[in-house]
């Protein structure tokens, strides 16, 4: 089915006709509007965002053409844009460190068809996951951190990814990653934070959340940006808590909303769903 | 600002098309598409439901001739449409029997600008909230129920309601509506049910989910039909309780949930945001 | 009912022996127990808390019997106590500058029986909401601040408030009290923080969630101290919001969720179910 | 810590004294209460309802004279009443048909030490899971029911379970169990609904709530009776969805809806926390 699925994803400058002029282009190429979204800052002179999922027979063999015919469209009202096939699906690496709850989460998930995602590695600083990944069939990478070699061990890091995945998700990954890395991956690498941003951004969100005394704790997705915490939210969730909680029952309770929200934010992610605009982020969920 | 605001809401049997020939259509006319949503139940041979608000300077002259254009191409899809004016607004009257919070609530927010409608008229078969609505300046109907007097009654509030409203919101109106009466507002009869239907449809909610003793306790807003809590939903929400509530501290919780829930709906309608298909509503929010 | 109603609050060291005590005596006394809570930070040499809800025939004429009976079990365990009766009912000053929704919705659930206060006065800044309050019957007095005579508007206020008053709610007021004024009401004035604290504190929340781009709005009802934003959290809660709200839809949808929060701590509060220790609360709900 | 941990639970008539006795009795016995619930159906002349937990250093060897010592207190009051150690964790035996979400989770959760039991046995009528529960090295039993033969199956479950278990999770196994076998485990055979009953009580509750038309969908933990569906409620949740979910999608949210209930009753069974009444249940959380 979804070999003939392709997605369209536009932003330009604002201005009358756009909407036509793509569902026109497709139409005449004979594809099939199957969803689309539409948002503008200010519908007289904002920024304008599209994302339309289409279906075209034979669309494997015609995405080189269909990508070639847009341009003119394209260049027509200034856009940014991508034409991307469902299929493959996009590649996905995960990061981890010793926490395990993510991670299986999302491979859970994976295994289970609900991530239309391939994982061709998960990485780590740390050996001890290693069995807990085996039974899923992939493949485990032990790259520990020498003292003064954090340098040494991203570079090993990203000789493994590139050219092999598309996109990363820090799973409980407690490094900082250097702005080199992730120029790699503008935009393309996901981190679920224990907080709700902008609250408790840095280390040790829940003794943070225990010591302010709040009612409420919560877990956000974003894209890892040179700031710490700093980058766009692309999904957050917050569950109650009460004076009985301890640091130790927080971070218990909040791994159930970690959960949700990356896995929540992975999809969203894999299926095209999120744009990056100024340091916000579209969702058409 | 609202006065040049449009919506075109349409259903149709879908086929490759429909988007490039309305927003080809709205271009063409000089709209501008603030705002676009659509849903198919199948994209190859379901139904296709579509939501376009736009801007055109000039609508209120150009309204008709407006109407006159697009029955071509409605009539080429085979289309169910409406072309409707953001303004004026719908007028929506508001039935009550005793309970103030839902009428009340709903006052407030038209009073502080959230509901985009006018109230031309609260009815009640009791006096008692007479003095509630006055601070408001909207007329207030008593019509009593007479021993075997409800069609009189009913025929009543027909002769105050036609052609003076666009909608009828039930807040708490204790009596059931003949199928007469509901034939004059297809789907324009909103009902807020303080239960989570299909859960305790009928009388007395609070009390059954008391004896049920759930955990959760909701509201429910649907188009009145014929049937008894059987319309299609619009809205609903719940919110925990636990063994301790009683019916009486049920009911006051349900209030909260019965107004937000109720408000939203009324919101949804009143900004042609809410397709009816089969029992079920498409809601495009 | 509610005239034979007392309620017992303890905080003192942990020690084994203390529920026995306090059970025991109000056994001793004819109370029956119609609610307890209790906490510890630590069971083995933490902080202990209680709060008893007992009914005692006769409890009006035996109050200050009771009390000073009290003295003996309160003296063996160090305790920190108040002995209070359910009524007459606390009374409860409401604060408001300009905006109305969380005032009229204190005002409405205490005229439909929700909030169990007494509320002798409402107090403003600004003259606009005297008509709104009007048909509540509740005292509304307008006190503004001249350039530079906000210390004197604050001893105008503790005039009226004085004797008058058991606790003071910041209702969207929009003036920050001194530490003078504060002091004269230790962790009896309540504030409503329209932010997820410690998200957003200060100034202009929803301008900032907007600029952030979460995907959650809250509110925070929190006891006011010398440290703005910084007090004791009661209650907080939250909504789902998107890349479509602005700051005004914000706005709009926050009103709910404040209004709610804020109702639900003045409830707790006035029912003594909130105890703060430390920067924190506990909270028997 | 926990080798000194007790739990007491106590319900019966009410009447002034009870929370007297029971604490002057632990005191007496050298116990230190961490935490303590009560309830009543009525302060004056209904139900009572206690839970105590409390620390006593040598409870294992203690255990049995501390029973025999309750029995006078229980006596005067008519308690049906028990007195449990935190350690040996209750014994859990999970039952599953072929959807492997609730049962891994479960697994995982027990890994993680999240849920204080042990879990001896894994039943299924199907062999499909096997390989999946391997990895956390508990038993997997697979028992077929032959045509004609559900009986027989039953049968040998029991032999399996009997004496080995203290209770049974049933993590969606789509087999009615026999009031027979019930009866062996009163109010111990805990069952995951995929719906928020009383709504859509019975088979194939996702589809339904697709024809419905509800835009809530949830899940309920109850314990299992022989009125299929009717027994008291646990825990209930609820997730949101809308018109563009079919009943696989449904399906999809419902299963993490389903998992993070029935975890929830799990835990707060094997805490000894729920108390059965009627139908209903009290929940000490």
């Amino acid at each position: 089915m979804l070999q003939h699925r392709g997605r369209l994803v536009v932003t330009c400058p604002d201005q009358p006709g756009i909407v036509a002029a793509i569902s026109q282009f497709l139409f005449a190429e004979g594809a099939n509007i199957v969803q689309s979204d539409q948002y503008s800052t200010d519908p007289w002179g904002g920024q304008f965002f599209m994302r339309v999922e289409f279906d075209l027979p034979g669309l494997a063999a015609r995405h080189d053409a269909l990508k070639r015919a847009f341009t003119g469209v394209a260049a027509r009202f200034d856009m940014r844009w991508e034409l991307k096939r469902a299929e493959p699906r996009p590649r996905m690496a995960i990061l981890v460190s010793r926490e395990e709850h993510c991670l299986l989460d999302l491979l859970w998930r994976w295994q289970a068809g609900e991530l239309p995602v391939d994982i061709p590695m998960v990485i780590s600083n740390h050996p001890h996951l290693a069995d807990r990944v085996k039974p899923f069939g992939v493949p485990y990478y032990h790259l520990p951190i020498e003292p003064g070699g954090k340098q040494r061990q991203e570079q090993q890091m990203l000789a493994l990814l590139r050219g092999r995945v598309d996109f990363v998700v820090l799973a409980r990954y407690m490094q900082i990653l250097s702005s080199e890395f992730l120029e790699e991956f503008p935009y393309r690498v996901i981190n679920i934070h224990h907080s709700f941003l902008p609250a408790f951004a840095g280390a040790r969100p829940y003794h943070r959340a225990y010591e302010r005394g709040v009612k409420l704790i919560g877990a956000t997705a974003h894209y890892a940006t040179e700031e710490l915490d700093e980058g766009p939210i692309i999904e957050q969730d917050v569950i109650r808590v009460d004076h009985r909680d301890d640091p130790e029952s927080l971070r218990r309770k909040g791994r159930d909303i970690e959960r949700l929200v990356l896995a929540q934010a992975v999809k969203l992610h894999a299926e095209d769903r999120v744009i990056v605009f100024g340091n916000k982020t579209i969702v058409f969920s």
